[in-house]
């Protein structure tokens, strides 16, 4: 049976205002709440065990067998769903044009504790990083290369951010996230097994054929300076990629992907 | 001896509505021109033989020696030298903090007929790819593995936006570029010798180990659809790349990463 629905019309709606509000990252902060969008990325996050605490929907919409399964969810999870205008829709999620269907979901606990390092034997990490689209894009390319999720050193882009969700293609919901400052990191990552590898120039041996161990962290630098010369010097290894042109640098969430991928061939193989 | 250097002053100036005009693709089509801004990118271009046709200078600004061979290098090619305020500088550029100066070049050729394939042993090709971020990183990663240029396909980002300069880190100075339609793309591949490769799930074999041959052209598609399968069984050889999550992609730069590195060693070493 179909619960009662709150239906919103009003533009100044507090509920509007309060959604409206997560595109914000210190109000995403306050709330301990994010927001994702559009049905694709919701029922991704449904089949991976993560249902919204909140539904938005478009009062106007097409009927989809994917949008009734997680309408159901969220009430057999007893959260709430709320109908809307489209117009109101465009207004929480800054979108023109945007899709029929957001959802608000409690932050993960991104504490290094709650990590369990055996459960992968690859690791991404990224030190500083500030595009929230290069950072999503790690959470997809760690899905892809098996990793077990990704741990943000120091101060990088919010991983709960619009971009960052929708860079991630989903992954945000199959890869563990950890943030922590640098000495946090380093101390928990000594504490047990773990090879700590940085895609660097200094002292560097070839990638390809380098002696990787599991767990193995991948770690990757600020996508303009690059990784500080003491955190490279903590590192197990230090690997370099051919650079056959002007430039000495990949885009960071390249280096973490080619990196990845050797990486995976070397444990896998 | 330094020329007269024309002062703006105005934010109504025709110049200045020009340049602002250039941040957006049909005005930067209409005068075959496009905007560079930073002195670290200008620097790469002039260190790659470009030089730009005007140079847009902050009346205050620090001095710099490669701020002084710019100069040089645009007054020594006849372009013109204007000096604005920063406020002017910031309205071009669309930055609350510009840098110092921008840069007006003309658009390259980009005709498949100006390419020269025996030029490289590596070509990155990119179909319907919509990110200009995305472009850029492709094009940086050309440069990395020592490619001779990106080929766009169909219709694609413009490589001449600032978003596309921005990510390619100077990059669009070192490689070749070329935009076509599909079917004139196949003809003018087949007319020479060359092997056309896709990172597909079709009918693939894996990447790693594959029988790549020089000139070897990688292809990637668009971020949302991949390859048609018409483009992906046109292929020489299709490879796919292990995932090990429930992802059953990566971002398109990514794939063209991966994938290019692997070449890069298959045809190095």
């Amino acid at each position: 049976m179909t619960r009662e629905r709150r239906v919103i019309t009003g533009f100044s709606n507090p509920t509007v205002k309060a959604l409206r509000a997560l595109r914000e990252k210190k109000h995403r902060k306050a709330a301990g709440k994010f927001l994702v969008e559009g049905l694709r990325l919701l029922t991704d996050a449904r089949e991976c065990g993560h249902v919204p605490e909140m539904l938005v929907l478009a009062d106007r919409r097409d009927p989809h067998p994917l949008l009734t399964r997680l309408e159901e969810a969220v009430e057999a999870n007893g959260g709430e769903i709320i109908e809307t205008t489209p117009d109101i829709l465009a207004k929480i999620t800054g979108k023109d044009n945007p899709q029929a269907v957001a959802g608000v979901f409690a932050e993960f606990d991104t504490s290094l504790a709650a990590l369990d390092r055996s459960s992968a034997d690859i690791w991404l990490v990224a030190q500083a990083l500030r595009d929230p689209g290069n950072l999503g894009t790690m959470l997809r390319t760690g899905d892809a290369i098996g990793a077990g999720g990704l741990i943000l050193i120091d101060d990088c882009a919010d991983p709960f951010s619009v971009e960052a969700v929708r860079a991630s293609m989903g992954a945000l919901f199959t890869q563990r996230i950890a943030r922590a400052r640098w000495d946090e990191f380093e101390t928990w990552l000594r504490r047990e097994e773990g090879q700590l590898v940085a895609a660097s120039l200094r002292d560097a041996q070839p990638y390809r054929g380098a002696p990787y161990a599991a767990p193995c962290f991948v770690m990757v630098g600020n996508e303009s300076r690059g990784l500080p010369e003491a955190y490279e010097m903590a590192c197990d290894l230090r690997v370099t990629m051919p650079m056959k042109g002007r430039a000495d640098s990949l885009n960071a969430a390249v280096a973490a992907a080619v990196l990845g991928y050797e990486v995976l061939h070397a444990l896998d193989g």
